[in-house]
């Protein structure tokens, strides 16, 4: 059995201090067991057309479902949810048993 | 200097089969060095509202973003971008740097 993914893409509002979002962000992940790993990064690269107005992708990964469904449930998650969502312009949000299909070496 | 990612979302045009488009992103990368890990997974659990359509994600690593440059002008996978153009009916694409804030333990 796979890990478990939490990954959401975001563009956040104008005026948004994103530095902040990330410490509430990394905050929430250092106190929080039921994450595993957290990575996250800021488009840099990718054409505008096919990034379409998202900035930021943000990557947790969990051992298992149980533990995401946990995490979801946190109130440490809840409130820093209301936080975020405050934030951002538009989200996509997807979640996902991860198959890895190549390993690093 | 931590790893270059490469995540696409998306979702496939009606009718068109999954697991075709998934065995040549397979053959692609484990044909080329570059790659350093290919994980992907398809949503099975956020709210629709959130998911906004998309299905799949897919994530690739690579060490450094020059292994991510030479990956996006090999001929292999330039013939891949074709078919799997042909195939979504939406796509988000973003590249970037990916900032390691909480490692797996």
């Amino acid at each position: 059995m796979g890990d478990f993914k939490h990954l959401v893409i975001a563009k956040f509002k104008e005026g948004v201090v994103v530095d902040e979002i990330l410490k509430g962000m990394e905050k929430l992940v250092s106190e929080l067991d039921t994450v595993k790993s957290f990575e996250w990064g800021q488009d840099i690269e990718s054409q505008e057309m096919l990034r379409q107005g998202f900035t930021h992708a943000f990557l947790m990964t969990f051992q298992k479902k149980e533990d995401f469904t946990a995490f979801l449930g946190h109130p440490s998650h809840v409130e820093f949810s209301a936080t975020f969502s405050a934030a951002i312009e538009k989200i996509v949000l997807l979640d996902f048993p991860a198959a890895l299909v190549k390993a690093p070496a």
